[in-house]
């Protein structure tokens, strides 16, 4: 029960980066708010995540990766980001591609991109948003497509070795889905990624001009359960990191009312510590956090079990990882929100200082929080609720 | 995950009382609104679950009891409460009792009280109610005392065999703890427990009149870590009655909806359960009763792995059990009251009716969560967030 | 600012009843938990409202009645409503009885019900619920209708000298709406009412066995804006009873902590008055009472507005009424149930008694909380602040 | 009822800025975006406003001022909070330094400041933040006071022709009230106001060498209930900004979703705008918003009351008047945060694009409502509703 530690054990000194996750997470706080109000790319952030071996924790062992349990992995990317949210959704989604190859790629396709990884230290990029349709594949005589048109959302993609993709094939009306070199011929990788919050995942457009997409980077996309826990995979690395942020404001708001915290004029209490209101306000920011936790590892769990299963998982165990799934990230998405706004009832209006940046906590919840919206989520899981059904296989679910 | 079972699953016919826990559960809940309106003791009830063998669930093996996991001992109280959370409660208090014994008495002592209790099938009550201090303690020449005076809120005590008393011995200025058998002379139990919810928690007032309380008979209140869990599996037998309630709202809200609902005339949908803001309420009520769960669980998971410890459970372990002990208190609390609240919401006014009693998971709920304040047990929670400090023993964690 | 008056100022001592409000109020909740309890028929309280004087607050002068606005009507039902929900429910319908025949009736009907309610103080009773299908008008040759069959949740009906009545003619395919005398031959009013709160509104079924409704009882529903304002009527009847609920619940939560209230033993205060968390709760209670009162008041005030328009009023005007209606009874409904679920938060375990029945305040809220689901109204609130669409008529808006 | 017209009806066309509220309102609206992501000093739009003959709406009619009520007053700030909230708190805040001087000033002064005011279209600045104490005053021979020392949060100076200000005369242990020209020697305006909300509110430090406050230039700081009226002014001023910003923040959710808002892909409906849960959000939203009018109304219309009554009034009164306002300080604040989250749960994930700063709603809200926590506010809202003790006269109430 790791969320049990004291408070004060939680923070080592910053050394030089970065051969270990405590030792990245400082680093990466040091910066964190001076990054949120630039912008960009973090070039040198992403080199550390990779100094520090955490590309191939969803490589499975045999092709020399991490292989590393889920909860392990979303503990990993949960605890970056309580400091840098961004940082942690371009690991999240490290390891959603290297998913997507495992579950779609044939043995082949396995080796030469999840052994890649593990040699050449990829990091890998997305062109998959589902919801944008404009990337079209055109089938090429001797196999493979020609892909032309555009993808927005693409997070990952700028500073990628790798990346996937996805297109549609409007002759033969499917979709095509497929592996490419970042760097190849017609790809073009836009810096128009200007959010309000989330501000460095690199989650861009990219257009396509006549790129190739050879017979043998083409993924076919299965349907067996097992390969349906990639989009699971994806709401869970979502899930961690609104968990990871509402403990990360958590973490903030106790670091600033402990080092600057001052008692309101008519609390009658000599230390802001004692403030009644402050000690419930800190119990309920708490409560969030760990019951967005707890359930997040209730479903990490559960994915794990899955995993295990292999190809032999059915479509009803898989459909109760959705539903523990749904039920976590509804918890973690409120929890972001709501611990990031309460940080500020803590800290008060000094905290509101723009170098601070200590609203980049809500900001990046508010954008993350809008992938899919709750509301249909918490309908699912009414309708098992009242019904017993378990939520079917979608985009999001 | 046991909470991932389909509805449907969960309700078997009833058939003749009672020797496993779903025929235990079914029988109770056929008479549970009647007895809800009726109040008083539930004689019949009380002897099947003594027919199911619960009654030594807490008695270690070594006395022949049952020696479960206090998770599995909350997970059947839960059980019980999802349909009648007074006489979940009863179980709870007996196996509070028998833990009382076990971490105060002495081996002789534990011996003839818990072997006993697996030997004759005692249900034990109690009269040791702290904020009520009216029972005084007169020690006797030669050993044991005398008690006189009354305690109230002694629940269990109407039908027990054997009970345990706290009282106060002005003369030392020391608190008294003990044991006696129920029926020795000068123990009154008073018929009068007229709450407006809860009624057949047995829990009346009971009053004292020259009663022995013999050398042998009295217990030793330790204050190692390990003797004060006491107060922690008392605080999750709460905790775990109100996850109970919130489940059992849930599930009638389910069956009446199934059974009864109608689409309401400006909703455009034909079933019920079709309805988006019903699907919606479901939804909300399954998070807070699972969310109350997943705490609950992991509260009772520490409690067991202190438990485990022995004696050489340290303070601050305690501490941390205490610690999560609250944080699920909190919110079990919560998902009672509101899941029982929005069962109407989702039944409509047919629901109403006097005799289906539906009402009384949010009685039940409001009388039992009333034992200490949420207020405390939340700034202790802000404490431990703020400054890392754990919770103090105390009468209430 | 009439909710600006100290809460010290609220209580006059009962006196023989009734001549006026304050004492009708103090001796209505003489015994509101006792009736609360027994439920049935309050004949005697229902007596005194009639000796005050309220019977024709709704009457038009020009009839003798005393044609109050209806934010001075909805202000006395809400005061009665904090004492005695059941009782100012029946004051209401009342109101709403008078109303309808005001706006659906000729001059002659207008002159003979108005005129004689205030010269033979009737009370009026109601069996036009508009969900319940079960009752056949016949026409009859040379006018009227003979009446068949049943309806449901006749509030008011049981001691009643007049009532309206809706029917549907198969035959012609239409709605039939009349006003008949209660003791009339083949009218069956039941004692079946026995719902978890609001118990003494008389609500039970009536029915009908070849009930005559002569040709000069027949009312003739009119589509006019004006007359479609008896819905709102009827809706702010519902709306300020919530809002006397919550005022109600609030004022006995003061009263037993001023006189009960101790202190919680780690609250490190000695009056329970002083506790920060207490009275942050008094707090919040009061924001959702006087929320709700503000909206009630604006409410009542576009409805007085609309009213007196008459038959001018035009379609649009009387859907604003209808939309602050809505917002109101939203707050209001909210008040009510969590007002009534704090007032035991503020008084601890003891008010759980059920001779205080102190549950009465939610157990009457969340009974009449479920006329119609809050679910489609805030829908149509929704539907104006998104596309500025009014309410349509429709039997609840 | 002004927010009963219909949405369609608030959006008029922009032209030539600025002489009457609707025109600057969209001019403001205009550039609100581009102005929140520069911050700095708005002189453009606080010269429109000024062309807009706003800057005497609180000057009393004899000195030629717009001697408006404060209903409207606070409409009318309210009303430019909805598009900018910085430079709607320039307008209160200009109001709020009239009123010090009116309330403060002797018969001479008032006559010379407020009728510069109107004469010279005066901007007023102030330097009187009372938990900012390092401002000193050293009594002159003959009178008046040199100053010396800085002052944090001086809303409005940048920009000002006057200023008032405040500071501590150590020798006399005594607080020292006055007015001067911003243009002083020794005086200066940092530019050092770069928060994460409210960013063109000018709301820098001060700093005062040697600054000379002339024995005309002193404020007589009266204790009169009359005079106290003015920190209600001020907190009814951030009241109805907060109103504003949520009023703001639905009408860009409105037009944004009607613009460009899609189903959700397992919606089943073909409109956003038919969507049940987006109705429900923004009926939700609604009801905050209209909530908080309501009280901040009825707030407004208790202080013009009060204000009407002059020196006759008394401390009963007053706090009366204080009541209501931290009543509606309460609900203003949580519909501020509350709608302008829920913006984006109803304009999804393409609404978070940095140019559109729709979170500027959220800022603007989260900055402005830390000024004092709304704990003891609740607290002070308690205490009345349980002992009816009134609100002291305090720095914020």
């Amino acid at each position: 029960m790791n969320d049990l530690r004291k408070p004060a054990e939680r923070e080592p000194e910053a050394s030089a980066p970065v051969h270990d996750l405590t030792t990245l997470i400082t680093a990466l706080r040091a910066s964190a708010a001076e990054r949120d109000r630039a912008g960009g790319h973090a070039a040198r952030e992403k080199q550390w995540i990779a100094d520090a071996g955490l590309l191939t924790l969803a490589v499975p062992c045999e092709f020399g990766g991490v292989g590393a349990r889920w909860r392990d992995i979303y503990q990993t990317i949960r605890a970056i980001a309580t400091v840098d949210s961004a940082l942690a959704h371009l690991l999240g989604f490290q390891c959603l591609q290297v998913v997507s190859v495992d579950v779609w790629g044939r043995d082949e396709q396995r080796s030469r991109y999840l052994g890649g990884t593990v040699d050449q230290r990829w990091w890998w990029g997305n062109a998959v948003n589902p919801l944008d349709t404009r990337l079209v594949a055109t089938a090429m005589a001797g196999g493979g497509y020609r892909l032309d048109g555009a993808k927005g959302f693409c997070s990952g993609t700028r500073g990628s070795q790798m990346m996937t993709v996805s297109a549609h094939d409007p002759l033969a009306n499917q979709p095509v889905f497929g592996v490419v070199p970042t760097a190849r011929a017609g790809i073009t990788v836009h810096d128009d990624w200007d959010p309000i919050g989330q501000r460095q995942t690199d989650s861009g457009s990219v257009s396509f001009d006549a790129v190739r997409l050879e017979p043998h980077e083409v993924l076919h996309r299965s349907e067996a359960p097992r390969a349906t826990l990639r989009t699971l995979v994806s709401q869970l690395v979502l899930t961690n990191l609104f968990v990871g942020i509402a403990q990360g404001a958590l973490d903030e708001a106790r670091r600033y009312v402990t080092q600057y915290g001052r008692p309101w004029i008519t609390s009658g209490v000599t230390r802001a510590a004692d403030d009644p209101y402050q000690l419930q306000r800190f119990g309920e920011m708490r409560l969030k956090a760990i019951g967005a936790q707890a359930l997040a590892d209730r479903a990490a769990d559960a994915l794990d079990g899955a995993w295990q299963k292999g190809f032999a998982l059915d479509a009803q165990e898989r459909a109760q990882v959705a539903l523990a799934t749904s039920e976590a990230k509804v918890l973690a998405h409120r929890a972001a929100l709501d611990v990031s706004e309460a940080l500020f009832d803590a800290c008060g209006a000094r905290a509101t200082g723009a170098p601070h940046a200590l609203d980049r906590f809500w900001r990046n919840a508010r954008v993350h929080t809008l992938h899919d919206p709750l509301d249909y989520r918490i309908r699912d899981i009414g309708r098992y609720a009242l019904e017993g059904t378990l939520p079917d296989v979608s985009l999001y679910t």
